[in-house]
Formats: structure tokens, C-alpha cells, sequence
């Protein structure tokens, strides 16, 4: 038996294909950004303002791939928790997981 | 009459170079936790939980990059504003970049 | 028919009577702390700073009887939506309500 | 001497009297707020996802209110805070309001 079909048998919910898809390409916006940060930073005229004002753009991008994860997790492992009978899990690493979101 | 000059007749206020080197280093370790999570999502078993925590750890470290320019911008330019006399463009500019942050 | 047949026809879902009892109780505390940030903002003497660090304690009650509620709900209503039919309507409310939470 | 002047001598800096009205006035639409979300959760058909509507108007009117002190202690005490002498203090107590905020 090949390692992945015994974690398959461990732990069988699998991130919905999509939400991977629009999460990446978040993400690489997010690192584009970012990375226009980092060339702000070695700029000795750059002013503290203009950087936290990029920040937050890196950081609502974040926020963004975070939605589309959250959605494609409620569409396809919560709201089907209570057939599977695992919703007590499910319901506890979502609170941990949004804390402080 | 230098570039140099002439930009800093118009803003002189550049943000001090410790709090950039450190900022710099911060925006290094968002990068790679932000790389590496970029890689998750190109594992079709990853689970939407373990995602949410990685980016979690990545918009920690955009945060705390965020205090580093934050403190360095506190020191630098807000607590002399009114000895220069611009303590009311200073103000409102940071009430802007701090909302919602 | 009574009123509440009809509603309960239209709006079947009602809060967990568990989860509106602690949310009370969390509440009471947020109301309490608030009071007292009322007085201190009738002292002339008071320090910004200190008016800031009790918001901040009233905020976090307001999140802890927040995280009452949306546990209540994960629990008796989005883990079972599935079954009902109504995931759709259920991850679109919730969505919008964990925006900028 | 009185109590007043041996107060002022070991802390000097106070709320613009503004701000304290301008503070006290969010308040009291929080409190208001507060008060009937309160009423909502004595209603055993209420749903969940209202209250966190709610909860969240409550939170914005108590940010606002936050808003407030912060841009009066901005004006008053961080950008003279060169000039007095104390700004290492200001500085530090500001960063450790504004985290998680």
C-alpha cells in the first residue's frame, strides 16, 4: 500500500481542487507585492508611510486567498460535518483556525 | 542643484535606515512562509485548515514587519512634528495607514 | 395559524438556547467594562493611553461572546446544511459575517 | 499642595478635553448598541448570524470611538513629545496600545 493512499485513509478531506487554484493565484499577487516591498526597502529616500501603506495591500491580498480557503472548507467539509459525524473536530480547528483572523 | 536636494526640499522625511534593514529581514521570512505555502497548494491532498494556519504565520510576519516601520516612523517623525511644524499631514497620514490594520 | 408557526415555516433556524445564555454573560461583562470607561472619560485628569487599553479589554469581551455565537451556529446549523439543503444561503451569510472580523 | 498639583507633577498629560466628549459620545451609541443586542438574545427564536451582525456594529462604533483618543493623543502628547523630552516612554506605550488592534 502506497503512503498516499494510507494517508488517504487517516485523513480524507482534500482541499476542493478550485479553491486551490484561485488561493495560488492570490498568493502570487501577494508575492508580487510583497516583493515590490522589499525593493521599496533598499531605497534609502523610501518614507515609513509609503511602506505601511504597501503592507497593507500585501496583507489584504492575504486576506483574500484566506477568504477563498475558508469558502471552499465551509462549501465542502462543513456543511457536510454532521453526515460524516465528524463535526466535532471539524468545529474546533475552525474556531482555532479563525481566532485572531 | 542635486536630485537629491531638490527631493528633499519637498520630503525630507526618509524613514531611518536600522528600521529598514529590520523590516527587510521580516519581509525575507513572510517570503519564504509565503513560498512554502505557495508549494501546499500544489499538493492535491493538502487539507483548507493547514493552509488557513500557514497563511496565518505569514500575515504574523507581514505584522511584525508593520511594528518595526510603525516604531521607527513613532521615533523618527511623529514625536518631532511639532518642531518641525507639519504635525497635522502627520497625523492624518498615520490615522490612514493605521485603519484596519 | 400562530405568528410563530409562520415564522418558524420561513425561518426555522433559531440560536442554540446554551450558546444565547453564555453570550449573555459575555455581554454583561463587555456592558460593565464600558460603564466604567464612561466614568473615566468624565475625569479631566485621564490619560489617552489608559482610555485606549480598557477599549481594548471591552473589544476582546465583545469577540469572546462573538466566539460563543459562531460556535453555536457551526455546531446546530452550518455542519448540518448539508442535510437540510440550504449549504448555499448558509456559507454566504457566514462569509459576510466573518468579513473584517 | 493639593492632590491635583502632586498628580500633575508625576503626570502631566491629559485627554484633550475634545476628544474626551467626542470619546464619551461613541460610547454611548456602543452602549446603546450593546444594549439592544442584549434585548435579542432574551428572543429564543433569534438567529445567530444577526447577533454577529450586531456584535460587529457594536465593535465598529467602539474602533471609532478608539479612533478618536488615538488621533487626540496623537495631536496632544506624541508629536510634542520631542520637545518634552519623554518621547522613548510615548513611544513605547503606543506601540503596545496599537498591537492587535
Amino acid at each position: 500500500m502506497s503512503k498516499k493512499a494510507v494517508q488517504g485513509a487517516t485523513h480524507h478531506l482534500c482541499m476542493p481542487v478550485e479553491s486551490r487554484k484561485q488561493a495560488a493565484r492570490r498568493l502570487a499577487i501577494a508575492k508580487g507585492h510583497l516583493e515590490s516591498i522589499q525593493k521599496m526597502l533598499d531605497d534609502p529616500e523610501i518614507y515609513c508611510i509609503d511602506v505601511l501603506r504597501q503592507l497593507k495591500a500585501v496583507q489584504g491580498a492575504l486576506s483574500r486567498a484566506g477568504e477563498v480557503v475558508l469558502r471552499g472548507h465551509l462549501e465542502a467539509h462543513v456543511t457536510t460535518a454532521h453526515e460524516r459525524g465528524d463535526q466535532g473536530r471539524i468545529v474546533e480547528e475552525l474556531m482555532e483556525a479563525l481566532k485572531y483572523h
